[in-house]
C-alpha cells in the first residue's frame, strides 16, 4: 500500500453541520441521492442457492422480493403484485415450489423471472397481455457471493463491477464467493447512518472506547486508501503475537490460503457506499449492512464469514471472533448515539478534525458532493 | 333485481394511484370531504333507548356526545363544555340522572338537550346570557335503529332519508329498527379504508381466501346494483341446501318473516358511504363501522343484529353466524394489510381490474369525485 | 396587599382559540420565544453543592450541562462535546473528580468552568488553539436556591434579578435559599403547558374539583397581584384553626420565623413565567418546574422544600404535605387534560370568563402578546 501523502495535516477540516444529521429534509434528499441511486448490498447468494430460492427485503421504504431463476440467475422485483398491489410475500426467505410464486389474495402467478403465469379472471378483458404484466424489476447483480440492487437506473452505465473498481482484484486472495456465514447479529441504533460511516473510519477512539481492540491492533497504524468508486477504507497492523481480531488475538481457525505476508498481517477495513462495510481478517470476513430508518435510527445487519471445510471441522467455533466484534460493534453504537444526542442538544456547531480524522473529511466531501448536475 | 349492462366489459380499467392509499395529504381531502360533510353511523339506537341515556364517540379526529332528550329526540354534541372546552364525560356510555350533565372542571351543567342550565359565577359576567351558550351540535339522525350524524352542514338540504335514496324500502322485509346487537368485535386494520370498502365489493378473492364462504355462496353468483344516493353494493346467492351463512351452512334461528323467497336465498352486501357496510342474511344483519385513524390504520366495529324474539329463545346462540364471519373478516383484513404495504412498496403502479372488479372502478370514480363543483 | 380594581367585571373576555392549545407550529412559537429566550428554572443549587457538582437536563429540546466551578460558580454550558458533538455525560447529576469531564469517545477534557484543557491529536493540527475550543455556554444565574439558565441572549439587559422584579423582596421572609428538598414526585401531563398555567391561576374549580383544598382555605378568598416582571399570581387566605395545606390542616413543622402574622395566615401562589409555579406556605415551600414536551404533552416536576432544621428533627415527616398536594396536583392534572381533549374535539369555540377567571385573562394577554417587535 502507497504512502499516502493526503494524510498530511490539512487545515484544520470541520465536521458538517447539525442538519446534515438530525434534518429530515436532508435524510430524504440522502436516501434518494445515495440509497434509491447506488447499489446497495440486500444478503449472500447462500440465502437463495438454487432456483426457486427466494428472499425479501425491506430498505429505505422499499419492499423487495429477490428470486433465484430456472436459468440460474438472481433477480429483484418490488414485493407488490401487479394486479392490485398485493404484498407476494411476507416470509423473509424460501423456496417456491416449481419456481413459480401466486399472489395470495387474486391467485395471480408469476415464474420466479418475474413473467406473469396466470390471471383468474383476466382472459375476458379486452386489451389485457399477460406479457405486459411481469413483475416490476429493479437492477440486480452479485459479487464475490454478495446480492446488490439499484432501485433508479437513471445513472446509465453504471454496473456493479465498474462501481466497485478495484475493490475485487485488491480481496482477490479472500475466497468471498465461497465464504458461508456463521453468525449473524441484528443491531438497531439510535444514530444517523453517517455516524456509523464516520466512527468506522478512524481509530482516533480506540485508546478510550476500545481498550481490548486496542491491545491486538496499534490505534496509530492505520493507513488509509485513497478513495476509489464506491469504496474507502484502509488497514491496520496485528500486533506480534496476534493472529487475528478475536478475544484473546489467537485463533484456532486456518488462515485464507492464499494470503501473502502483508495480507496476514493486516486486517482490511473497508465501506463501500451507501450501505455496506467490510472488514477482512486473516481467518474470516465480517460484514455490516446498514438500513436507515429516520434521521436518527438504523438498523445494522453484521455476518461473520468463514471458508465452508472451517466450519465442517469438528472443533470450529466462532464465538470467539463473534464475542470480540460483538462487544466492539455495541462500544461503537454507544458512542454513535451519545454523538447524535449531542448534536442535537442545541448547542452543537462543527467542531475541527485531527489529522487522524482525515477519512472522516473525505467522507464528508463525497456524502455532500450532488450526484451528476 | 334488474340485469345491469354496467357488469359488462370495461375497456380494462385501471386501479387508483399509490397516492390515493398512502399519500396523508389524500387522506386529509378524504376526511374532510367524505368524513365530514357526509351522514356517519355512529351507533344503535339500542345503546341509549330512554331519554337521558348518552354515548360518547370518538371518530376522524372529533369527539362526539350523542344524548337522549326528555322530548325523545336523539341529538348530536361535541363533548365539549361551552366554558373552558373540557370534555364532559370519559364514559362510552351512561345514563345521565334528571337528564343533566356537569361538566367536572367548573360545573357548568347542561340539559340533554344541549341547553345550558347552570354557569356557576357568571351571573355577575355583563352580557353574559345563558341562552347563548348551549352544547355546540352536530345534525343527527336516525333510520332502522341506526343513529348518523353529520358534522359539517355546508351542503344543504342533505337529509339522511334523501342521502339513503331508495335503500330503506329495498330492505324493508328486514325490521332493522327492532333488531337487537347479539355480538360485537373490533378490529384494528393497518390499511387504509378505501382497501377495505374495495376488498368488501367483490368476490373474485373468495376462492383463494375464504374457502369456506366459497361452499356456501357461489363466489361468481354476485349480482350488482347501479349506485344510488350513499349506497353501492349487490347480492350473492346461497347454494342449495344452505340457510345461511354460517360455519355449516344451517341455522337455528327462523328467517326474518317478512322475506320473499328471492330474499330468503340470496344475502345482501351493501355499502353506506362512507363509513358502514351492511350485509343481509335470512336470519340475522351483520353490520361493519369504520373510523379511519391514519392513512394506512382502520379501526372497525363489526355487530351482529338478530330480532328480540329470537334472542330470548332457550337455544338461542349467535356463535356459528359470529365465528363465520369473524373468521372471513380476519382473512380480508389481511389482505387490506398486505395490499397496503405491496402498494407502499416502492414497486407498484395502477393495474387492471378484471370484469368481476367492476363495482371497485365504480367506486374509486364516486370517491376520487370532488364534492359540489 | 392592596385591593385591586382589575378585579372588576372584564366585558366578558373570552378563552383563546383552540390553535393556542393544540397547533404544533404555535407550540414551536412558544418555544422560541419563551422557552428560548426567557430564564427557566432548571434545579436547585443543593443538587450540585460544591466545586465538581454537576446535573444534566433536557429541556424543551436542548440538553443541557451545569457544573459547579472551582470559583464557586454555577455555569451552564450544552451536554456537547467541541470536537465531534458527542453527549459529554449520560448521569442526572454527579461529581466531577478534579472538577474535570472527559468525553467518553475521544477524550477530551474539559474543566468545569469549560475550558479545554486537553485534545489527543490535535496538538500537530495547524491553527488549531485550545482556547477556541471551550464548551458552548448558556446565561446561568441563581436566586433563592434556584439555578436559572437563558438560552438565547439576544434580548441585552435582561439579567435574572430585572426579570424577577420585586419578586424576591415580597418573599424575603421565607428562607429560601437555606431550603432543601424533601420530596419530590415526576408528573406526565397529557395537556398543553399554557392549560396547566391556567389551572393554577383560579380557584372557581375548587369547589367541584378539589372538595378537601376547600375545607382548608375558601375557593372564593383570592386576591391576585398586578403582574410584574416574569411574575403572575396571588394569595388565598387559610381558614380559622387550620394551620397550613396538609392532609388535616394540621403541621407539626414550625412555621418560617420570619413571616408576619398575614403571611402565616395565607398561601401565596406564583407562576414565574415560563416555566416554574412557586406557593409559599407557613411551613413549607413548594415548586413546581414545566417541560413542555409537545402541543399536548407537558412534563412536570413537582418539590416540596423544608428548613434543614425542620427536616433534622427526629419527628420530622413530609407526608400530609405531600400527599394533600399529589391528590391536589392529580386532580387538576385530570382536569387539563380532559381540557385538552374537549379543545381539540372538533367542536370548541373561546368560550367566556367569569370573573373569578380575571388572571387567566391577565395571563393569556401576556403570552399573546410578540416579543419585542
Amino acid at each position: 500500500m502507497k504512502p499516502d501523502d493526503r494524510n498530511l495535516a490539512p487545515q484544520m477540516q470541520r465536521t458538517p453541520s447539525a442538519a446534515t444529521f438530525v434534518c429530515p429534509d436532508r435524510f430524504e434528499r440522502d436516501m434518494s441521492t445515495w440509497y434509491r441511486r447506488r447499489w446497495l448490498c440486500v444478503g449472500r447468494t447462500e440465502e437463495l442457492p438454487r432456483p426457486g430460492g427466494f428472499v425479501s427485503r425491506r430498505i429505505v421504504g422499499m419492499s423487495l422480493l429477490i428470486m433465484h431463476g430456472r436459468d440460474g440467475r438472481i433477480r429483484a422485483f418490488y414485493n407488490s403484485c401487479r394486479h392490485r398491489g398485493t404484498l407476494l410475500t411476507e416470509s423473509a426467505h424460501g423456496h417456491l415450489a416449481k419456481c413459480r410464486i401466486a399472489c395470495p389474495y387474486h391467485a395471480w402467478t408469476f415464474d420466479c423471472d418475474g413473467t406473469l403465469l396466470g390471471a383468474p379472471g383476466m382472459k375476458e378483458v379486452e386489451g389485457f397481455d399477460e406479457a405486459d404484466w411481469g413483475l416490476n424489476s429493479l437492477e440486480c447483480d452479485t459479487w464475490g457471493g454478495f446480492v446488490f440492487v439499484r432501485a433508479d437506473d437513471s445513472i446509465p452505465n453504471d454496473p456493479l463491477l465498474q462501481s466497485l473498481a478495484d475493490f475485487p482484484e485488491k480481496f482477490a486472495a479472500w475466497p468471498l464467493a465461497d465464504l458461508k456465514t456463521g453468525a449473524r447479529i441484528e443491531y438497531d441504533i439510535q444514530a444517523n447512518w453517517k455516524l456509523i460511516l464516520q466512527n468506522y473510519s478512524e481509530c482516533l477512539h480506540c485508546p478510550s472506547v476500545h481498550p481490548a481492540l486496542a491491545r491486538l491492533s496499534p490505534p496509530t497504524s492505520g493507513e488509509n486508501d485513497p478513495a476509489n468508486g464506491c469504496y474507502v477504507g484502509g488497514r491496520m497492523s496485528l500486533n506480534d503475537g496476534v493472529a487475528s481480531m478475536t478475544a484473546d488475538g489467537s485463533t484456532r481457525r486456518p488462515i485464507f490460503p492464499k494470503l501473502n505476508p502483508t495480507e496476514s498481517r493486516h486486517v482490511y477495513y473497508y465501506i463501500l457506499l451507501p450501505n455496506m462495510m467490510m472488514s477482512f481478517h486473516p481467518d474470516y470476513v465480517l460484514t455490516h449492512r446498514l438500513e436507515p430508518v429516520t434521521p436518527d435510527r438504523t438498523k445494522m445487519t453484521c455476518e461473520w464469514l468463514f471458508e465452508p471445510a472451517t466450519m465442517a471441522r469438528s472443533d470450529f467455533d466462532p464465538r470467539d471472533a463473534v464475542q470480540f466484534w460483538d462487544l466492539t460493534n455495541r462500544q461503537d453504537w454507544h458512542m454513535c448515539e451519545l454523538t447524535q444526542r449531542g448534536i442535537a442538544s442545541g448547542g452543537y456547531v462543527p467542531g475541527p478534525y485531527s489529522n487522524r480524522e482525515h477519512l472522516l473529511f473525505e467522507l464528508d466531501q463525497v456524502l455532500a458532493e450532488p450526484i451528476d448536475q
